[in-house]
């Protein structure tokens, strides 16, 4: 068995921190790395892609709406096209980067609202996976399994690697558990990491409302942007380890 | 006789414009583009690579400092590495929208204080060099002759290109009469016109303070940030070309 | 007959302009001033201001959401409180600048997308009325005549006037003609003053889809975002007075 | 013997913070407090202003140059009249924060690159002085012992303040010992505090190259970027009240 394990990582800007990367690029396979937009730098992006190199990890751009003080987590009213040049500007300029670090990016993931829009909205997921694939077809989409972002990247025959979420609970429908109810968020490490072994020798996730579910996913999302939710990542890949399960990335560089 | 005019483009933002780009794409076999440091930003480089495209000018990037309020006009206390990481992300951007326009970023040119500084430092220009070297060795520097810039891309073996300016004066040094002193602007077309065609014919620059210089260019470069600057350039092109001059890019899309 | 003449300025950013802000302080009697967020720095301010005393006009402070790229014309999702506080530093930014100046800030007119929601929705029109309110008492507020922001203003006891649109329809409703609808924008100076003048007559507005309706205003919103829109404020503030109207500022400096 | 606690806080911005802003003013008696310049947003001022509020911590403006990436560190390159004008707005939205806060501004600490330029450039200075002094003559300035900022705070005849620092080591020049010599840091909280006790006794300051010098201060400059740094102002504040010392802003509120 084998599985990825991707985090939101060089999330900081000019003096100030997100989280703890060197920590966290010990333990996931592949960095999503933040493109200038919600956050990161140049200066941030050049030491992430750097330290995400010495530790092996696969490096995607984690493009978001250019909005730093809202951290990408608000609806900035664009059109589908101009999101795609959006993120097409902030991969490329994580590209310029990588080549001074001489690391490759092989996948793209949309971060926050960016993402949870991509993931409900036909046109905007479309957009975003033709303005990938016109930089690199071979670039890959990594999408949250079930959602239009996964479907608009096998539509377009691009490569899509699916997620799941180590500490978010599922509903029967394949969605998360909103955060303002009982059993959206797990967390203890044991839970998690039972879930996640179950579901990757049987390819079914637990729900809360109903019998387990069908999923398919090559990576598992973790976070790092606080003290426990890095130990609870530190956890998880421990357990899966001793299971015998391997952590790899799900591109290859 | 054949010679390539560049101008700088794309120097709007948001809902700001610099200039006529649309006129100037009609004049110019080569625009330098801003890429979201001093000036522009992915909906403004979608545009201004478009029209380029659609009038077979030839595209360059042109970075410059992240400071809009200041257009690039002010020395950022950065080191040469920070620079070059800059030039980086910048250069990254424009080909990132370049490939949704499907139009190649051949040139690098940097832009008012980044340029001035990487003409007379060593370290700067080298560390720009490297950085455009490292993303592409294909991508040629636009270089004032004579400067630290155009050795640096000398001595990195990168493909270098010279230009020289239609409406400057020039000092037996090679350098450029400050702005603060008489002789520092041509205003007329005609005379800025018979300078550049004696130039092309001879090799040899006029200087305020002495006998002719020897320069080596293959670009002039021509402003189009007012209305009058639009109608020189147009003018010296229009004169060129009756004179038998043939304006072609300098690079090879 | 006395009436008020406003219009957004200082819209420009750093090297960029928006409009002859010069010609329209000459026909204007407010100026709505842009505080940096839409658009506006210091250096803008400054001179807008300066210019504004010079010629004797009004100044209101012109608050928008802190998005240039988009020039505040899209809605930036915030909590009331949010917008309130973020239109508290704007108006302090101005008033900063205008002591420098010397010359008082009146009144405030929300900008943009800003402007279109709180003339729709109370609790962000009341949410921006309570931070003016906090920061002076005394300073007004100017909405469009019939919105919840004129409302929420009166509700607070506060400062406010009304102002109609020299160059847009009206419907029955009290509410302007959707710009994608014929009617919607009157661009014959002739026309567009006539019927303001009927208006300031008989306080009746003609619609396009019934007899005219009640309206009360102080101030008409003039534009000067383009040369044909400067010609028109100019031919209306022409006609007006030539017709014995008085163009005052409806706040006193 | 009493004596003012000042610190740097409010350095956060957007999802980012810096240092412990919390736990700070339950230290200090005064905190200068970002603008939007160099740190800071509306939310991240009204969440500071407002904890200050609670903890009877006295509010200063710490106006910095706009360059988030830089931090305030870098000189940017500006007249002393634009200067000035760029500290007035930033002055001024702090102030319509504070004043839905409901707490006073009382006085102004340049951050960082400006406030060094202004320590050693008179005419910066004096334009900063000037700026602060035509917004509110009673705003107070608070300045580095001996520097240039203090200088033109008292030929303005502007309320001045001066401020030594906890944990730097001072030269008989008055100067502090620059950083990247031995004796620039004093990282022993005891030591510190002994020598802030000697100072408080006798005027004196000890200095690494000669005997102790005259110095006036009003108030002691405490850091909180760091775990570290938080300790030594706490521990600086227990051990000066130990020894009777009472802790109170130099302005009154």
């Amino acid at each position: 068995m084998r599985i990825d394990l991707n985090s939101d990582l060089g999330e900081g800007f000019g003096p100030w921190s997100m989280g703890d990367d060197a920590e966290m690029l010990s333990i996931v396979s592949s960095a999503n790395i933040a493109c200038g937009g919600h956050a990161g730098d140049p200066e941030t992006m050049f030491r992430t892609l750097s330290l995400a190199k010495e530790n092996g990890v696969t490096v995607g751009a984690h493009p978001g709406y250019n909005d730093r003080e809202g951290f990408g987590r608000r609806v900035i009213p664009m059109s589908p096209a101009e999101i795609g040049r959006m993120c097409a500007a902030q991969i490329g300029a994580l590209m310029g980067i990588a080549a001074q670090v001489g690391v490759p990016v092989t996948y793209v993931k949309p971060h926050g609202a960016l993402g949870n829009l991509a993931a409900r909205d036909a046109e905007v997921a479309a957009a975003i996976v033709a303005a990938v694939q016109t930089i690199d077809p071979e670039l890959a989409i990594l999408a949250i399994s079930g959602t239009q972002s996964e479907q608009a990247a096998r539509a377009a025959n691009a490569p899509v690697f699916s997620e799941i979420f180590a500490d978010r609970g599922y509903l029967s429908s394949g969605q998360l558990v909103p955060r303002d109810q009982d059993g959206a968020m797990i967390h203890d490490a044991g839970q998690a990491t039972a879930r996640l072994l179950s579901f990757l020798e049987t390819g079914l996730m637990p729900v809360i409302d109903g019998p387990p579910i069908k999923l398919a996913a090559q990576s598992i999302c973790v976070h790092g942007d606080s003290p426990g939710a890095v130990a609870m990542a530190r956890e998880v890949r421990n357990r899966l380890t001793a299971q015998g399960v391997q952590i790899t990335g799900f591109t290859k560089a």
